[in-house]
């Protein structure tokens, strides 16, 4: 950290200043500009808070210099996580592809909509039975029968699951029954869930807050990698602007500034991420060639009739034409999916 | 709702649309345009579902007519809900005024925050037990010992407590010391915890989200007030933008927008709306000429040694003085504090 | 248009927008809901005004039915508008590429980069001779000196020129030296120029401003096409959100939503829609994924002497690396480059 | 300027960037902390270009500790500037009151709407000759026309006239008629537009973009300081977010925010701020406490038959009525109005 003094601060400010960080354990450098003195702070296990440091008098304001999360970081880890799932290695050369409804509707829904991802070469099934929903007044998921519905379209397909959990106290029961566990983007800051999955053995596929920024993204990874949970996916699924045109923003440039900094692998939701399945496919084309790891794609045999988010899902021959799509841009960039 | 056709869409995706929305035991109004047919949907205990209808062949949009919220509506209840505190009516010409430190740090600084801002004339206590922490290596609160402590200042100075619940699970803890719940401004759309602290009796702050619309704030209401429980106040804290000198932007306007929709006190966070303490007297002595019904403030006797928020707190002598400021606004728009 | 009546609208006051609204050459068309009633507007060679009419007593709100654009719409003309540059039509299946520095700095550093971009592919060079620069004490570009060096550059190397113009009265001298007429991100809504840059007969590059809307960006070129000028091409190169790792986010989106409402040509930036040349090559692959008709890439012979820009800038030889990718992923999706 | 090393920076690339630094007349102070070297720029009478340094081989990144403005700073002046008006001192303890129509549209509307204002007690005429709009075929201003009606109101009122100018071309024209110039929030980075200002006399009213940081403002304010004219007012007018229910989200932070760091005075417009006539009021009110030196009010005598903007113009005798709130909350705060 480096404090930048007041113009006006009193050499006595300067310091107590200096007191006061040498008192917490730190070394500190002291830099005299013309118009400003500068005052670096050496050693560093655990940060100083900022905070504590901004209120005394005669400090204008500190500066951060090493970013706040560690055991994400590339600095800790320079090779990349994989995260192994039903014989694929996401985070590896052959990007992955999770498809399916957005929730669990019925047995015939989720059974047909399976077996077409699956025809099609997706590699997971996605599907919601716990669903985060703005209404009260809204269907919220089947719940514990949606969950069983899944592991029985795992046992048919092959394909493993990836659903939603929304509570510490849910985790265990959707563990049981899903090979990922989501945490969705109103729930990135859901502190007390990030420790419950953080404390399972489950990956987890963690959602960007749609007003969140990747460094928020970054530390509430922090959060699970801290619990002793190392398989943890990020996935950019749209940010919050003023555009209004389309439902959410999607931030292609969150694909390469993700992989300058962390070693976890980086998924990309163009279903979330726009909002209208008319530009999914765009944007699914467009994460592939910035190098996502993987997709989220919302597949339903009936878009018309479903429950929710519709208006973002693909009908599977669609679905089976974009992969194809999908698959040669993922060559000409020398991957393979 | 209106539904919207396209240009090009032909007599048969008229007629099956048409046909489709009487079967869900609805009424249409058909309007022929120059350019565009347009279907009024009439009658609505429950509204369609938009994304349904946007998915049938021949649509281009919808317009949705009513507001997503009921309960909370001024349609519903014209006249404003008080909320009572302590003997206090927030909602009413009074002005409420919550201030204490962000976090309970030690029995110590409690105390003698409690006592100072209950001199300068605050009408209840706020302070953190369990914080909700961007890094998993700060400070995360004391929590049930913070809890305690707070009883202890209630019981010392007479101010209701207002403490964050941050789980499901912690709500009966939590209620059996607080006076009101508070869901901060992360946990907004935790559906989970809405219900929860809709199921009990205790009155419930609910704090905009940072990067939430006013109407998610109306229907994060709707779910607790749909649980049964009345004592709902909505607190504007501001909201994430693109603007760096301060930590968020305090939406002002929400005063105002919120109170042309919706019978519930609406309070302001001028702490967290600026993140400086230097701007907090401006933007407090705003939020109540704009008509707030109660101010949240951070407090803190020695902010230089604070855990959390230290940059946004005010001493107890800078906010008494305040207190007075902030009395004579009151008076000069008809209220008082 | 359509007129949503407030819930407590007297008949009086229905009838007096009827007749205003008829008065003014429509006809209306009522629909009574439970809750609310609705006056359709019909007939819009021009369309009325919502300010006037939501400020007549019982008027809740306007909801407007046909965008505000025309010249520029899908609607108007279905096909692409192709605009001719140096045997290249833009819009068609072969992606244009536009390369070159930020500022023509000397003549050295133009005749430089000029074969070097060419050599690698490009099929028209960008430079800038009058630049928008947020501080007065920053370089503001080599002026008239400036495009007589772009001129040679053409002359050497046959590529056309792009080059912005900033103020109404620069738009003739810059038309004598350029082939195609950009106006930048600041000036998108800066009425004088788009007319005057529209009574011409040269492209237009109008890129989107960083917080305007796609409806704003199509405003903006109806303004350009309202005066004649039918060679107008969109440019997205980022926008400003909360975000701060990355200097603005790119809108990936914008490719298929504007693609989706107009005929003319969508290009792409992506060294200002990130702002960091680590992040320009994955994004440049994206956007030609997206299906963007061409690229502008920011490429200086030696970014670390640039006077502008140089942070985003590539070096020719990962410029003319990044050409092979680019190529791989436009034959992926069916075009060329 | 602070230069941070890569953690992997060699020894060479460390003194390659300190010979550079000191080739350009700086000196240089190292600080060897134990994960990163950091490189302190000493010497500043114009500060180093951060983007040549970032692309330096070694270096992560670069931060900034003295502000880009210097002449609007309050390190160069810390008394306030007052800006002289028809006898007021803007900026200085009365809060100035500029009121009228958003457009200038005939004789009767502008002299109607000058008495009207006149008399609730404003001290300065608002209207707008030359408008820039969104569409190219809304209603674009009366023009000359329009400012021979001001000053033909200001000789029946005696108010002082402000006035927008949109382009270079036109500052001459507009000058001979506006007492103060007015810079749109479309034109805040028009730079042209800000020098053309700044060489005249006229004091000038510079608003805020809807997309502009406070620092770009001051920026902007930065280029007509630096042109000769001392003469600048900053407004805040609303910035874009994501909320819907207003069209800007009035930024109050900015005035305790702005006032931190320049001597220009500071005013407020809550008529775009909210974009609402019913929120209008409790904005101004807001504006007021916060420290605003003066408010821009859009006042109309027939709102609903305004050309532009009537959907947050006050009526006349509503705006005479919040005056003498205004006064109130101003006398509360010790100014007056």
């Amino acid at each position: 950290m480096i404090i930048v003094m007041d113009k006006d601060a009193t050499p006595e400010q300067l310091q107590a200043v200096i007191a006061w960080v040498e008192g917490q354990g730190y070394r500190t450098h002291l830099s005299q500009g013309e118009e400003r003195t500068i005052v670096g702070v050496v050693g560093n296990d655990r940060p100083l808070d900022h905070n504590q440091v901004e209120r005394m008098a005669g400090v204008e304001r500190t500066v951060r210099i090493l970013a706040p999360y560690k055991l994400a970081s590339l600095d800790m880890q320079p090779e990349p996580t994989l995260v192994p799932l039903n014989g694929l290695k996401i985070g590896d050369k052959q990007v992955a592809l999770i498809a399916g409804p957005c929730s669990v509707e019925s047995r015939e829904q989720i059974l047909e909509a399976a077996h077409a991802v699956k025809e099609a070469g997706a590699t997971a099934l996605r599907g919601g039975a716990f669903k985060p929903r703005t209404s009260p007044y809204s269907f919220q998921g089947l719940g514990l029968a949606g969950l069983e519905l899944l592991a029985e379209a795992r046992e048919q397909t092959g394909l493993p699951v990836v659903t939603e959990v929304m509570a510490p106290e849910q985790v265990s029961l959707v563990a049981q029954y899903a090979d990922v566990l989501q945490v969705g983007a109103r729930n990135m800051q859901n502190y007390n869930l990030l420790r419950a999955v953080g404390s399972t053995n489950h990956p987890v596929l963690l959602k960007r807050g749609m007003m969140s920024t990747m460094e928020e993204l970054l530390m509430s990874a922090e959060y699970i990698l801290s619990c002793g949970n190392p398989s943890v996916m990020l996935c950019e699924r749209g940010i919050r602007t003023f555009e209004t045109y389309t439902r959410n923003t999607f931030d292609v440039n969150a694909i390469p500034a993700l992989k300058a900094r962390t070693h976890l692998p980086v998924l990309a939701d163009p279903s979330h991420g726009t909002g209208h399945w008319e530009y999914v496919e765009s944007v699914a084309l467009a994460a592939v060639a910035a190098g996502a790891d993987g997709l989220l794609i919302e597949v339903h045999p009936h878009p018309e009739q479903a429950l929710s988010d519709g208006l973002q899902s693909l009908k599977p021959e669609r679905f089976a034409d974009l992969v194809k799509r999908l698959r040669a841009v993922a060559e000409a960039i020398g991957r393979s999916l």
